[in-house]
């Protein structure tokens, strides 16, 4: 087994705090996404995406995507369970899964790839045919960022983590969401919303968010 | 415990072909979407997002996602399984959930919300600040999917199913983003596209299509 990881980027990292969030260690090979190894030959025989991160299992399949990674890890080590233990925390862990990736995790990279030069063409994450730049989605993300930025700040309200009483997948994926729209220059989130603050230090605090 | 449902729409069609599969029934409300029920103030006292489907809890809380509440039902009642049973197939069918939902639903999305007259200032899904169409975005959308049933077309080469050898939550929103995109006049992709044809006629002809 292999995990093709890539510094920086969202996807990857999402990876590697879950993994260190649950003590697992895997053998890896960083793909250098700046240089654009991704877009090479090579790494397209690995994954036809061309997406991080990607794991490679020993009977030759990949997984190419951070939370099919994620949940196949989960599968083969139950404990400590970041995706839920009882039905409705693990119905309302997808929930906010998917609620993240929409509203903000898509905020981010729209507003980030609609904009930067190096995504000319290349404006939607993957392998597609010429995909044009549109400047005013660079509007549209940075609207839905500080709504969703709203949202979260009212549901964080009296609460440590995104659900239940400890640190899930939802809180990994808010997080990594979070500093990615802070490291793209979005407004920070944290200014001004006290709740959202108090959960991003203590999510930020925990070792995995180093990884 | 009672389901919010709505007629046509693809989110709450995901649950009921998933319910219909699994063989469980929920008491349901329907509720009016193209008459504008989930914007009045009473859905929004259940739903604050708005948005459909909707599960609520005998305790009150509410899963406001159909993939939450697919998964909730998952672990309350695990036979059959529909999100897989080795590790493999669990990863498996997330990274195909989250690819047809990144790269097929939401270029159908994109392209009807950017376009229709109903979704004027309301561009994307939930509830947010005025957000206007661009009229762009009906074009990108046209090309991803174009291109994405061509890539499902190449996986499908030789398989009946998305994942492993039986259905799967990953065939059933495959159905149901195909044919929201067939019903809001994107090109028929079963078209010169023999796998995908036939796969699609192979999930479609299950009773819980018409659910």
């Amino acid at each position: 087994m292999k995990l093709y990881d890539a510094a920086w980027a969202p996807s990857p990292r999402r990876v590697r705090v879950y993994l260190a969030e649950k003590g697992i260690e895997v053998e890896r090979a960083v793909v250098d996404l700046r240089g654009g190894e991704h877009l090479c030959t090579d790494f397209a025989d690995i994954n036809r995406q061309r997406q991080l991160p990607a794991l490679l299992l020993d009977d030759g399949s990949v997984i190419d995507d951070s939370l099919g990674i994620c949940r196949y890890f989960e599968a083969l080590h139950p404990d400590p369970p970041l995706f839920g233990t009882t039905p409705k925390e693990i119905g309302l862990i997808e929930a906010w899964l998917r609620r993240i990736e929409h509203d903000c995790f898509q905020a981010v990279a729209i507003s980030l790839r609609n904009r930067a030069p190096a995504f000319v063409d290349r404006a939607v994450s993957g392998e597609w045919p010429a995909i044009p730049q549109i400047p005013a989605l660079v509007d549209r993300g940075h609207c839905m960022w500080n709504a969703f930025a709203d949202v979260l700040d009212r549901h964080l309200d009296g609460r440590d983590h995104m659900v239940g009483e400890r640190v899930s997948m939802a809180d990994i994926a808010g997080l990594v969401a979070i500093d990615f729209g802070i490291a793209t220059r979005l407004p920070d989130p944290r200014i001004g919303r006290e709740s959202l603050a108090r959960w991003h230090a203590g999510i930020a605090a925990r070792p995995s968010a180093a990884a």
